[in-house]
């Protein structure tokens, strides 16, 4: 199924447009969880062993209430092979769960090493025989467009879903995505026309289509003119809650049908047993989900 | 050690600049070797098992004549755990064998995220007592700059070095690195002269610093002007060989001290055997590397 389809589906299932990003840390995990964990197997084993509980348990609380989740590569690359395992499991989970998974992993590189990329993500690397190894099952992955059509291309002919950064929420993000071009607009208003480009002809049934952008909530000034160079581009917009954006600067690039943003929440969902004073993960974070749809729909 | 210095010592002991890319794809192993690991245990863990087999044989051919090694992650993260393993297994066995290792995974993230791909790449993660986990083992990691300071600075907090992307050597590189910005100069540039001010502080003992930067081969008329910015840089030069570049292409970024540019060349090495007639890839990448290093010497 076309991704941007699948999404709108969700979307429509669950009336949310929240994205639950599943980015673990230790510390941010309830204390009674890192007991249990701690002390089996090698280190990195005991981390990824909690991992994997904490995310079950918080994919189980939020299945229906969400449109996707997000699970940040970076927090169990840290942790080798056993971390590596915990993310396959916890994007197999949300599968079976029937939650659209984006694999925020940022990749980006060229031709054949692209689709290497895109085939970690959606399969078909070739095996010894030719025939095709299946990946780890996501809808979408996040990449970074600074190497041109020729990272990003060979990644949607893996057969999935990709989110270009193109304005990032972080403080620095301007020191390149802002830089005024002589021919006019910015780096960032350059990288949004060529994700309108790439994704021109890949509209699903929905109207949008399957390479979104990456649109920090942190600059709602942005979003706004980012939506009229990309009209028919699913914008992933991270930055709510725990980087200081509110619901309305959230949805600031949502069209007129009212489609069109995915709002992302990490540490605001998954780690809002620390307001709650019980160590049930799964249900503090079905609460804050709760919370951050009803913000979202009154903002939207 | 300073990982510019550790590269710099290599460099003297082996009087070569050539780093070997280790990229290895089913299509690309010599067919007896895949025959021999064809059919043992599930497809991805018998590509992984070629792999390391390939790899660990070009290692033992070619340790003490290059200055790096360069494994490309997408290569290995396309076949899953099995795959990451043998990615784990390079690294390891090229650290074993003395030879410095550029894990090339084009990372760029921010805050803690990057710090944790500087984790995965150099170790520090901590485990459920605090205590740090142990890393890929690699002394550089390649990163992409587009988010900006937010994306490098926690990555050398993880403790190795950084190859960031400048100017990449592909075709489609020029549709956001070549854009003329309003105030002079190109977004390349731009990135060049954030580069130089990340590293500014971070000499080594060589006179390098460990925040090095992609240039490709493939456009040796930028390398001059580039190090005009970059002077106390490493060039990590991909392109040479395969992409077309010559061994005068490749060098045209090292400074007049000779230092400062290190020429990666990956299929040109590891598919060597291809063009020898023998099985035997460890044989056939040392006679590649053999005159791929004089080639470069005859160039600078």
């Amino acid at each position: 199924m076309h991704a941007a389809d699948r999404l709108d589906a969700a979307i429509a299932e669950t009336g949310s447009i929240a994205c639950v990003g599943l980015d673990p840390r230790p510390d941010l995990l309830p204390p009674a969880l890192v007991d249990r964990h701690r002390g089996t197997g090698s280190s990195q084993e005991a981390v990824a062993a909690a991992f994997t509980e904490a995310n079950r348990r918080v994919i189980d609380a939020i299945a229906g209430r969400c449109a996707a989740v997000k699970p940040q590569a970076a927090c169990y690359e840290a942790y080798g092979l056993p971390g590596w395992r915990a993310l396959q499991d916890t994007v197999r989970h949300a599968v079976d769960a029937g939650i659209p998974v984006i694999l925020d992993a940022k990749r980006g590189d060229i031709g054949s090493t692209a689709a290497h990329y895109g085939q970690m993500a959606f399969g078909g690397a070739p095996d010894l025989r030719g025939e095709a190894c299946s990946g780890m099952g996501a809808d979408w992955l996040t990449v970074n467009g600074y190497l041109g059509s020729d990272g990003v291309d060979p990644v949607l002919a893996a057969g999935g879903g990709v989110f270009v950064l193109v304005k990032t929420s972080n403080p620095g993000s301007g020191e390149l995505q802002d830089l005024e071009l002589a021919g006019g607009g910015t780096v960032a208003d350059r990288m949004a026309d060529r994700v309108a480009a790439w994704g021109a002809d890949r509209l699903g049934a929905c109207g949008l289509s399957d390479v979104g952008a990456v649109v920090g909530a942190t600059y709602p000034e942005h979003a706004a003119a980012l939506r009229e160079r990309m009209p028919d581009t699913v914008f992933l917009v991270p930055g709510y809650g725990a980087q200081g954006a509110s619901a309305s600067d959230a949805v600031a690039g949502v069209r007129s049908d009212g489609r069109g943003v995915l709002v992302s929440s990490s540490r605001g969902i998954t780690g809002a047993w620390q307001q709650t004073g019980s160590d049930d993960v799964g249900a503090a974070a079905r609460g804050a989900l709760d919370a951050m749809n009803a913000a979202l729909e009154a903002a939207r």
